[in-house]
C-alpha cells in the first residue's frame, strides 16, 4: 500500500516535534554535566580547561567592573582571578530552560567566592548566577552570556 | 502536473525555515521596542505596567540581596524601589538574540539607577544587565529572568 501525503508529511512533523522534545531534555542533561565539570575546572585552577566551556565571542559580566568580551579579555580575567590571594571559585547551577529549537538555554544557580581580606582573613562571598548557553556548529554547548551578583550587601 | 511528494516536502521544510529566519527578526524589533516601553513605564512609576513586562513566574536577581521570585514579590520589589529616597531608573538594551524556534530570547545591556545618599546628595549607579525573554502562548514576548550589577565598585 502507498503510504499517503497526509500521512507522511504528518509522521515527518510529529517526528520533528518529538526529536525537539528529546533534544530538549537531552540538552539540559548535557549543560547540567558540563556546567558541573566546569566548576570543578575552576575549582582545580586549570586555566584552559575552564576557558573551553565559554564560546570565542562569550561575555562576562563580573559585579564590580565592566563586562569582559571575548576569550582573550576572559583568559586574562580568569588569570587575574587566579592570582587574588586566597581565591577559589565554586558554583552549582539548579535550572536548566532549553528553547524549542535546542539551539538557546539558560542556567540559574548559585555561586561562592572566597579570598583573603586586607586583615589577612577569608572573605567568603555568596552569589547568584545566570548564564546562556548556546549550541555551537559542532552541537556542543558553550557558555556565551555569564553574569551574577551577590546576595548580600558586599562592596568590592 | 501533480508536484512530487519530494517536491512538496521540500517546500514545507523550507517555508518552515523561512518562518522561523522571519520570526526571529520579527522577534528582536519586537523585545527591543517592549524593552524601550519598559523602561519608560520605570521612569513614569507606573507600578501596574511595570509588572505587566515579567512573566508571572519571573525571577529578579537585583545585586546585594537574595533573588525575589513570582509576580507578588517582585511587586513588592518594585514598591520598595519606588519608595527609595530620590529613586529613579532607566535602562538600555543593545543587543538581542533570539532561538531559532522563536520561543526564548535573551538581551544585554546598561542600566542607571540614581537615589539619595545618605548624605543628601544623589548617588547614581552604573551597570549592566541581561534579560531572559520567553514567548509565551499568547505570543506575547514576557521577561522570566532579570540580572544586573554594577559596572564599578559600589558599596550598597
Amino acid at each position: 500500500m502507498k503510504p499517503s501525503l497526509v500521512a507522511i508529511v504528518t509522521v515527518l512533523i510529529a517526528s520533528l516535534g518529538c526529536r525537539s522534545v528529546a533534544n530538549t531534555s537531552d540538552a539540559k542533561s548535557q549543560i547540567l554535566r558540563l556546567d558541573a565539570e566546569w566548576s570543578q575546572a575552576a575549582q582545580s585552577r586549570d586555566v584552559d580547561r575552564v576557558l573551553s566551556f565559554w564560546s570565542d565571542d562569550a561575555t562576562v559580566f563580573p559585579p564590580g567592573r565592566p563586562a569582559v568580551v571575548g576569550k582573550p579579555a576572559i583568559r586574562e580575567f580568569v588569570l587575574e582571578s587566579f592570582r587574588t590571594p586566597g581565591f577559589g571559585i565554586s558554583w552549582k547551577t539548579n535550572d536548566v530552560v532549553v528553547s524549542r529549537s535546542g539551539d538557546l538555554a539558560y542556567g540559574t544557580g548559585t555561586n561562592r567566592v572566597i579570598f583573603t581580606g586586607s586583615d589577612g582573613k577569608q572573605v567568603t562571598v555568596e552569589g547568584k548566577a545566570v548564564a546562556v548557553w548556546r549550541r555551537d556548529p559542532e552541537g556542543d554547548w558553550k557558555c556565551i552570556i555569564d553574569i551574577w551578583n551577590d546576595i548580600s550587601s558586599f562592596s568590592r
